[in-house]
């Protein structure tokens, strides 16, 4: 069986995290990602975080080109005249100083698709900024939707949603405007910037804003939607919003009666109740194991769930049966526990078949495809050119 | 300029947020997306959340269809045949146990995508069970990374996550199974698991697991990376995690004195003295306004910006800049404010053009394709069918 995007070759500028993770998307699904690295120091994130430059980048190859020196510029666009699809992350007109701009490049490869992944866009009002997950979710508006019901923005998860919703928008533009390019034979210019995608997002809150209350109050203090802490001290989720899993969850509870009042009898009236409802529902919960709890709420269909911390993902029943946890051999940290590509296609691989490549690792082999014999090689590596 | 999915008909089986978020993308992005809906009803979110509807199904067209009905089947299976994907969200084996599953569908159509969103996937340990968000986040890892920095795990963001991760990531599925297509020309299957994408980005903390020290405290804790409360009772972003940022934080604050020591060199070593370094911090930023902060920082280039909230939105002058909130005007709900599609293509629209369909509001547009004539139409609608 094949991967789904076997033979589509995609040059790789970018670093870090939200790049890295959109090309090992593209590289799961069988894209030949080639990642073009500063000879000498490469992504940063190899020796800033090792072990998730290791997972991010599996099944990539790895060039080292000095794309500021004249012939590490030319040995660029001969790949580019080979390549589907280039991606980079710099802050907006560094390519262009280069002479590397989708304008030039379009000239060499017009069937090019070129992807740009930045904080705050091509234009608009900050796009010469600097910026980090945070800021992006500050000015999204998504960070005042954090922190705890009644308390101010914080950073209410400890992941960087910013950098890998923006690389997931990136596969997205990149594989819509390669289905446009079937039909048209031309690629195009794709702008991702990682603010707009959170406002995306925020489209579940800007168009009743005005019209009806909205806030994160109301949301995270929905009774019987929430966390709540057991007796052997675990925690469970419960997801009992509409009225058949509420009325299961008292039911199950022995709460019924004491909550059978008409102010009650609709999830938005229960919102007015929320926190005499989540004591009880709490109170109630304490009294037994977690295991004994998601087991009776589990024959009565009630939503549920363990809290899995990170100790707990490897032998979760659900992980283990869906084989989302896949041992990798790396050469600099022995076996690694990396996550499998999220998707089950019915006629296409997404193997994880190679580690991380070392800096330049695939020199040889990339450029000997542009016409470089060994030797040019060995010489460009000298002059410091790869 | 024409979309970039222009031609492509999609059947959209799905309700509420995931699938309709994954349709809305494709439908904005040109795809003809035709909901199919239970007649008298429709979705549900249709009367649960209105205005989420309105917004989450610009774009598209509506019919109304009895799935169950043997002559609705039939009706279904033709527009299968002149249909490019099929979406759904049912539990697992519903679409089979009405005579459409995949198997029988593709008889029907081989060129068919078949996409399906569920909460835990279509095999495996709690393929049956019924969910919700917080459910998903728990088993995925990613709820335990959330709360405070030192708090017990809880909803840390008033943001459905999974459901919108979910939409992305069934994008991500039918659009690369699309390129396949174009060469195999033949359709898949695809299973999406919310969860599954959840775990996907787990795998920023899970290789590092067990290797070295990872918990959402450090990463919750970083010093000069977060949010702080300024004189004027607003909150600004900093994202100075780096050195060159740090240093320039520091002197700009006047603490670059107090802060000297070689424990405070590295990032990692920041970290040790988090509280003390976010407290001073927080001080400073407590002696001047929200614009002055915001103008001083970025004229040193150090990474920050506003909190907005969702009343700010629509004046920031980033949001104003890339366009992003955009007019609609809706039939019920009058001028609503939505977010435009988050990605810019050179060459490509992806315009907002019409406002949710009414349900059935296309039955007479799409059922006449199949060759049903408005007498045909009107005697179905009489008998429940559509």
């Amino acid at each position: 069986m094949a991967a789904s995007l076997d033979g589509l070759v995609v040059l790789d500028l970018t670093r870090l995290l939200p790049g890295p993770y959109c090309t090992m998307l593209l590289a799961d699904m069988g894209c030949e990602v080639i990642k073009i690295e500063q000879p000498g120091t490469g992504d940063y994130a190899r020796t800033l975080i090792p072990i998730i430059f290791e997972a991010f980048n599996r099944n990539k190859k790895s060039i080292s080109l000095n794309l500021k020196h004249p012939e590490g510029k030319d040995l660029f666009v001969k790949l580019i005249a080979q390549s589907d699809i280039v991606i980079e992350s710099f802050r907006p007109g560094v390519m262009a100083r280069l002479g590397l701009g989708y304008k030039e490049l379009q000239k060499v490869n017009n069937r090019l698709i070129y992807c740009v992944i930045s904080g705050y866009g091509q234009d608009g009002a900050y796009a010469k900024r600097s910026g980090h997950d945070i800021n992006y979710l500050g000015v999204s508006g998504l960070l005042s939707l954090s922190g705890s019901a009644d308390g101010p923005p914080s950073p209410g998860v400890a992941m960087p949603i910013a950098d890998l919703s923006a690389g997931m928008f990136a596969v997205i533009g990149i594989l819509a405007v390669l289905h446009m390019r079937h039909k048209t034979g031309e690629g195009q210019f794709i702008d991702v910037s990682m603010t707009d995608g959170l406002l995306s997002w925020m489209g579940t809150y800007l168009p009743e804003h005005g019209h009806i209350e909205v806030s994160k109050r109301t949301k995270m203090r929905r009774p019987g939607n929430g966390v709540y802490r057991t007796k052997d001290d675990k925690f469970i989720t419960v997801g009992a919003v509409e009225d058949i899993f509420w009325n299961k969850l008292l039911a199950t509870l022995q709460l019924s009666d004491q909550f059978s009042g008409q102010e009650y009898d609709s999830s938005t009236k229960r919102i007015e109740h929320a926190e005499s409802l989540n004591n009880a529902i709490q109170e109630k919960i304490l009294t037994r194991t977690a295991h004994e709890w998601l087991e009776i709420f589990n024959n009565q269909d009630i939503p549920c769930g363990p809290v899995n911390f990170l100790d707990d993902l490897e032998s979760d029943p659900y992980v283990v049966s869906r084989e989302l946890i896949v041992e990798v051999n790396t050469p600099s940290w022995g076996p690694l526990k990396e996550v499998r590509f999220p998707l089950k296609f019915s006629k296409a691989t997404t193997e994880i078949k190679n580690p991380a490549p070392a800096l330049g690792e695939h020199n040889q082999e990339i450029l000997q495809r542009i016409g470089l014999s060994s030797g040019d090689i060995r010489e460009l590596k000298r002059r410091g050119i790869v």
